[in-house]
């Protein structure tokens, strides 16, 4: 019983017909020992030939998925197939799929080009800090290397980042912050505690892609409210909220994920007020906070962490490979959120990964570690925004830090078809529409400067001009 | 809005009605904006006066969880309350609350003795092999110390895995195999591939009891079958799946958690033959696998993971601090579990703790200490036994491995006053309920061999005449 391929579509009208029952049984819209239609009324639903359902039936008998008994029609045999990702919502195009694209920079071999990928190569990441820390925790004692560790996390770890926090004007116990795996495991547990099926959640639009994965796989409602550079057009989320009564909000608001625009302190505070008025809660991720040459307004600083809740995560500055993050809030739900962890994780972050961060954090060197890539960065980003300016390629607003650089494409070019067509020669790129929950960034792709290795330029530069063509001839 | 401190019960009648419409704002039996019941309709249903209804509303008006309008009625105001896990169910008495043992037992201070919990102390572990990998990967390429890695987890480790599961006599793709953070963590993707709130799922009974804990989380409803030392009554297991319909089974077959029996060919036959005409899943933990003297019939060695998923784990043999653990199945499954992967944690383990796993399972060193190890604990169970004996706490059975030892207690003894006596003395004992779905446990309780430290026998023959004598007077 595997799940249907959609990237083979039906070659006959019976295998459509059997497609279509094995979307319900997915979609739990047939339940095990649930009728099937009769063959009549399914034939003239899907606008086919009785003798074409009663083919279509006999072949899911065979399979196994349904039954027939005489004067009991059709009924669902089961097992009903796993309610995959992909039946939850149809799917869309890969090309602009989230966890398509996710996958594809993920797993890519390692001569492929990613200039559409979010964090950066390896060797401008605090390498020799993570050796040197890895050499500290191979002397450390037994519990630290074998011990699942306490429920919230390495309490050392805690206290430095509240600690931090304090140091940004936020008042928060280290009994206020749980360690996760990662940033997004701390907006899963978030999810898994605050929603349920059929609720709505509000997101910039463009986002961060893996929010939408994430929230799908939660089967809430997704709107997306348009992002200015300051912030969220405020308008439009005063509206958003009214309209649909949104349990969270996700957002980032320094340095946001695509567009590199930074939250002002008067956007600031109208969404916390917007937000207050509708009783909804929000989610600041702060994974990229390090990146800023100083320090933004916060939603999570402004409001105390009473509505708001922090997360964060040191994949992008420190490692992806040690996975660590955390989520700082209300303790009441800090609380719930580590009763969620200990069910589907059993422990926090184990202390070894958690003790490599603090190791890291605490030297001198991380600190002037970051303030040079800042610097590189700087540089990189000029660069790249004058190789890409030749290309009729500029950037929506010049981000203030960070490595993404969100562009126009010229006129009458399609990023899908830029993407599609770049995949092509091994060079995975990021088209607007992945991002876009509305889907209306087609004009948009976002570009690591770090990752605009040998050959981008002139590749996209051949790319161009025939997708151009392409848009232009329809 | 503090969720309810069900420790202290509601002090009066208004209270009393305030707890339970904050119950069911909790439970989503009321949403925002939806009415609630009228004064005259509560009263009668709470059995109370109308004014004591009047009063609770208003007092949760001006708490702002409910508004009045004017020929509206009272509605809902909103933000609901979290759904935390103690709203989901009623929340058991904490002694043999799933939860609440587990948070006490990786919570405690250095000093407490857990002769309850489930792992070794971490002097028992691979420490030096722990830390010979570490400076290892200190020397590893900027790749493994920085980057995400693949989606499926390190290639290198999947096959060794593989290999591992070939010399079992199961021919297994590395492509079928996909690493996750822990075996709790994989189970929870195969929860969240398979169920959906309200369907069932078959445990043992008695059974690890964090299972129990996840199963909550994912709302649904959990059925034990009895465990006997060869595997679940068969009877019983058949009549379960005829009754209930079951998605899932969840069960350890090498060394059962708690009992520590051994599943039997003969019933390891039996139960895949009703697993499949009942058309249900099932997940095999294998986390104590390596503890076994010799391999005994795995449900799936013999299924050949077609109907049996496989989930392990190396944090009760190798290190709990790692976090590293696996699934194996079907292809398709497993593609379904690695897109909700990505989309809920971006990412598999990563390389790493893969590194560190895969260096200390490649050195000889490995299998000398679990051979070592598995003397050790031998030695340890007589002596456990012996120790035990003389307090009237025998075994039900004799495991073959492990560190678990699943016991009667004397006759008329309770095992939760056991262990509430026990938490006052700071020893953190299990009770046989919080194993036990239905709990019918009360007079059995697991305890760790290792875990027997200075102390423990002697408070126990301290704490069991008390016990004793007040079970016998009611």
């Amino acid at each position: 019983m595997a799940s249907s391929d959609k990237a083979n579509p039906p070659a006959t009208r019976t295998e459509a017909l059997m497609e279509e029952i094995r979307r319900r049984m997915a979609r739990r819209a047939l339940g095990v020992g649930d009728r099937l239609p009769s063959v009549r009324a399914f034939a003239r639903e899907m606008v086919v030939s009785p003798s074409t359902v009663v083919e279509a039936y006999a072949r899911l008998v065979a399979e196994g998925l349904i039954r027939s008994r005489p004067g009991s029609g059709f009924t669902v045999a089961g097992p009903l197939p796993p309610l995959t990702l992909a039946e939850i919502e149809p799917r869309r195009e890969r090309a602009i799929d989230p966890l398509w694209v996710s996958r594809q920079s993920l797993d890519a071999e390692a001569g492929v080009q990613r200039p559409g990928c979010g964090w950066l190569p390896a060797d401008w990441m605090p390498h020799e800090a993570v050796r040197r820390a890895l050499r500290t925790m191979a002397r450390a004692d037994d519990g630290l290397l074998a011990d699942y560790g306490s429920t919230q996390g390495s309490p050392a770890l805690r206290r430095l980042l509240a600690r931090q926090f304090a140091a940004e004007g936020m008042d928060v116990a280290a009994g206020q912050i749980l360690l996760t795996s990662s940033g997004t495991q701390a907006l899963d547990l978030l999810c898994r505690l605050f929603l349920r099926a059929g609720d709505t959640v509000l997101v910039d639009d463009p986002c961060y892609f893996n929010f939408q994965a994430l929230l799908r796989a939660h089967r809430v409602l997704v709107v997306g409210v348009p992002r200015t550079p300051q912030g969220p057009d405020l308008a439009a989320f005063a509206e958003a909220v009214a309209a649909h009564r949104p349990r969270l909000y996700v957002t980032n608001s320094a340095i946001h994920n695509p567009t590199g625009g930074t939250l002002s302190a008067q956007a600031a505070h109208r969404v916390l007020t917007i937000a207050g008025a509708g009783e909804m809660i929000v989610v600041e991720d702060d994974i990229l906070a390090d990146f800023e040459p100083e320090p933004s307004p916060r939603l999570a600083v402004l409001d105390g962490l009473d509505r708001v809740v922090r997360i964060g995560s040191f994949s992008k500055t420190l490692s992806a490979s040690v996975r660590c993050g955390y989520v700082a809030g209300r303790r009441d739900w800090i609380e719930g959120l580590v009763d969620l962890q200990v069910a589907t994780s059993f422990g926090s972050v184990g202390p070894l990964a958690a003790g490599v961060v603090e190791t890291v954090l605490g030297e001198g060197g991380y600190r002037r570690h970051m303030a040079q890539l800042r610097q590189r960065l700087a540089r990189q980003r000029k660069a790249a925004i004058a190789a890409l300016a030749p290309l009729g390629i500029e950037p929506w607003t010049i981000p203030r830090g960070g490595f993404s650089l969100w562009c126009h494409l010229p006129e009458g070019c399609s990023s899908v078809e830029l993407a599609r067509a770049a995949l092509e020669r091994g060079i995975v790129l990021a088209p607007g529409n992945v991002f876009s929950a509305s889907e209306s960034a087609d004009a948009m792709m976002r570009f690591n400067v770090a990752q605009m290795g040998d050959g981008v330029i002139e590749a996209l530069g051949a790319l161009l001009g025939p997708a151009r063509l392409s848009r232009a001839s329809g």
